[in-house]
């Protein structure tokens, strides 16, 4: 054990409390104290979608421990002997002389305090486009317990009508979600050309066109230019085109900005990317000052760069980092992220984890090839839902380098596979043979992971010859004439189609059908199904055949991201 | 692609059809034929349970492939070009002349058919008890779509009121629930001290515990001695310490016994287990014979053993081994399994990865060492539900060796995160910081599997000292008279509590109340909570105050398999 030291911690939200109470466990004796500007502490706030949305009623329950305590300065004095202080902020950091000085926000009383080890955990701040309009009331973000407190009020007033969600990501969509649920019309607002940036174009758009089906509105490619009012109360927006949409609430999500001014001011070395530097051992450039959370940037485990990561999870394990790290010594690291994230959305969960195949092509694995599947999650009599899949591999030695999943089926755990897999330094021909649990309630006897990994393995080995939704649609729109053959039955046909010039040959007639193919042993033919397994066969047996230029629309029907005829 | 070739495949349930259909997509020109003993090919039979629990009505279900088709022989001539012959037994094997010979069941009719490789995929039968009354009508086993049908008819008619299922491994514990949710009042009887072998003792006691609070019976330590019947029907069963139970039903599942007769008549190897020996291009001792499925033994990884494993899973990654290796020459391997397997029991689930810590200890690591942590899968707020999970790990290196997880949550993904684990090496110290998905949708922000990591780093590192609960349970019954504490709030503790003689000291109150303590600072106390993390941060500070012998009674009152007070 350490001798008596004084540990004081800057923020009161996930890493501040995390790092304080793993202190404390290492040292009974040490002093820790712990600043928070707000009012509240430890607040789940990746829960306020759900409290928004009404899948619970009581707002405790985001500031509740497990037994139903409230985390408040008498429960952290008495269950972890740390002196929690709220509504306090922290004004200055004078390394030199080693104090931190604050204020009281409520009694304006000032002070500072002597540290050994001083741990940051400051958070971000959501950002705020510089737009006419933007101080208009009813223009809000998601992102405190106050912000938390007036959507519920919202929802459960049931007076506003119409809202816009301005962007598109992670908290935009589950916010969308929410205000949707408490019978809201909304519409989301993306300034680029997809939602859920952490998925490449045509997973995200599989999302897209799920949200639009729930009934809620999505723009994206197009920005917000001007926030309207009347009488100070925002009555709508005005997009880039000139669209005008009336709302009556707006909600920003685009995004957030590490709250980094207390150690900028004192002079600790700040990272490209915006966030606190900091090393493995969550140390800044100050050997005894540590920073934890959304404030700092933190290392991609794959491609060795800094990187904002501003997650919960990530958070409380930097934190228990730095807490053992400002009692023992520097003996503990935190590795990195691979940057998997999911969020629900509506029936859907979209999720991600290491490297998408562009981001990995420009960060030193230029022969990163990707390969889509679609299945359901478990079998069709235990009502398997869908899950897609988008893996992505390194052509050379196989390794995995990240993996896209969407749908209404079993993404977390699919998610989780992969996260897995990657943390592991796992390659595809580890994954082929995996020995995961296998019951029909749970999975189907191939996972759709060990499924995803064979196609895979199939398209390494030069067997699959691959083609991506997108790239089937810029033939077609270059004018390109394909021929795509759909393997599917006739009444599967008739209940749903691309329509998009196909010509259906079930897989069960193919062989006996090669006549219909192009006369050209070297024409294209495209093969697809509704998840591309019968396109796989159809499209080896017109290979086997003859025919030179045979590929298989990966993902099939159900990858498909562009209107369908039927 | 290879010349062309015939490949004979014996075996039409899971691996065999996958290998069949393997070889057809790399050689479009072979000759695959396939000889099914049964009227039925490809049978889900990991879906036979919910079949006849009503979780589905329509039986063709557990025979089409996604799209609705039956996979009957006109299925694979057309589909696949598979030559599939239903009621066809394989009679012998003569490996000198590459021949096999068989007999349709239904014609009588017999011949023989030349192949270039073979593809023994012959299954395993139910072990029956040699016990007096085994045939006595109304007892059955639940392998084959006969059994379902039959099993399916009894939830149909209504008649029967009372079973008894024999054995309570995972299908027979599936088969109790499929028969309770069939309104028939169901007893299972299981010769050993526990159900399901593949959990340690008191994994599968809270297993068992659910069980019986869903109101059907489970009779450990105790074997079936006389099957009871009246005109030929089974009436009841009488067990081995004389207990009689009425019954009109019994279903025995008390494992299975690899198909090994044609391939030990043709001489081929047989593996000490009882299965078909195989190397690890699944190849018998004869290079032109390849053997799958639940007729053959294979690898355990981490010990390197043999084992029998005859799961529906392993069986297709096998088949589709074997049949690439027997259209392009041994070219991929099988690396064995882990032995993961998951099944649902009512509202819970159990899996297992890995090893357990005996068999670990027993099996190459004598440092295998063992944590419990229990705790709900996802935020209270999110209506989170418990899991506990039994990790182990080896003390010297970390490396994680197997996990045990049962429970009312997502049990599903915590065994497939831990099998990633073992599959990728990866130790305790790879996963305290692993970046896994985190919305409050899907789990909590330290995933349980995160936090069990957590848990065993400090236990290897010496910060947890843990004492399982069937070690408690031991002190107890001895006469011991550890100090037991209990952390929780007095609410809690009117609510629920063991009492066994613990006192109830809030974790908030202990710095105050340590004069409660036993004076003796050598004194053992013991503290829990309801899952021992209130009880470890108790139990750190009493340590810190002196006390020298205080442990942590792991997962809490959670993971005790024991009756409680209340």
């Amino acid at each position: 054990m350490a001798g008596k030291k004084r540990i004081v911690v800057i923020g009161g939200s996930a890493a501040g409390p995390k790092a304080a109470a793993k202190a404390r466990r290492l040292d009974e004796g040490a002093e820790i104290i712990l600043l928070q500007k707000g009012a509240d502490l430890s607040m789940a706030s990746c829960g306020y979608p759900y409290y928004v949305g009404g899948t619970f009623d009581d707002r405790n329950q985001l500031l509740c421990t497990p037994a139903g305590v409230v985390r408040n300065p008498a429960f952290y004095l008495n269950a972890k002997a740390i002196d929690a202080r709220t509504n306090t902020e922290a004004l200055g950091l004078d390394r030199k002389s080693h104090t931190i000085s604050y204020r009281n926000l409520l009694t304006g009383e000032e002070g500072s305090l002597p540290y050994d080890k001083l741990i940051l955990a400051t958070g971000a701040t959501p950002k705020m486009p510089p737009i006419p309009g933007i101080d208009l009331e009813g223009i809000t973000t998601l992102q405190s317990m106050k912000d938390a407190d007036f959507l519920r009020k919202v929802r459960d007033e049931g007076r506003i009508k119409k809202a816009v969600v301005v962007g598109g990501g992670l908290i935009g969509m589950e916010t969308c979600e929410a205000l949707h649920l408490a019978g809201i019309e909304v519409t989301v607002v993306e300034m680029l050309p997809q939602i859920l940036t952490f998925l490449d174009w045509d997973m995200a758009r599989l999302v897209e066109n799920h949200v639009r089906a729930k009934g809620a509105n999505v723009i994206v490619g197009n920005g917000v230019a001007e926030f309207l009012g009347q009488d100070g109360k925002l009555s709508g927006i005005k997009l880039r085109n000139g669209t005008e949409l009336e709302c009556e609430l707006a909600v920003v999500a685009i995004g957030v900005s590490p709250n980094v001014e207390l150690a900028r001011q004192a002079g600790l070395a700040m990272g490209a990317t915006g966030g606190i530097e900091v090393d493995e051992y969550m140390r800044t450039s100050d050997k005894d000052v540590y920073a934890i959370g959304d404030c700092v940037e933190i290392r991609q485990r794959q491609t060795g760069k800094k990187v904002l990561a501003p997650f919960g999870d990530l958070a409380n394990l930097e934190g228990r980092v730095a807490g053992e790290n400002a009692i023992l010594g520097d003996t503990v690291t935190f590795p990195g992220t691979i940057q998997t994230g999911i969020c629900k959305v509506f029936d859907f969960a979209a999720g991600s984890t290491g490297l998408s195949e562009s981001v990995a092509r420009q960060n030193g694995f230029p022969e990163a090839v990707s390969v889509v599947n679609a299945s359901t999650d478990k079998p069709g009599f235990m009502k398997g839902k869908l899950v897609v899949t988008k893996l992505v591999a390194d052509r050379k030695t196989g390794k995995i380098l990240g993996a896209q999943v969407v749908g209404p089926g079993d993404v977390a755990r699919q998610v989780a596979q992969w996260a897995m897999a990657i943390l592991g330094g796992m390659a595809v021909e580890d994954l082929v043979c995996a020995d995961l649990p296998y019951a029909p309630p749970f999975s189907l006897a191939i996972d759709h992971c060990i499924a995803t990994a064979h196609l895979m393995q199939n398209k390494l080995k030069g067997r699959l010859k691959g083609i991506s939704a997108m790239d089937v649609k810029r033939k077609l729109d270059a004018g390109e004439k394909p021929f795509l053959l759909d393997a599917r039955g006739p009444d599967e046909y008739e209940a749903m189609r691309l329509g998009v010039g196909e010509t259906l040959i079930p897989l069960g007639a193919v062989r006996k059908r090669l006549g219909e193919l192009p006369q050209d042993k070297g024409a294209e033919i495209i093969c697809y199904c509704k998840i591309s397994l019968r396109g796989y066969e159809a499209a080896l047996a017109i290979e086997a055949n003859g025919w030179t230029n045979v590929k298989v629309m990966e993902g099939g029907i159900m990858a498909w991201p562009y209107p369908r005829e039927k």
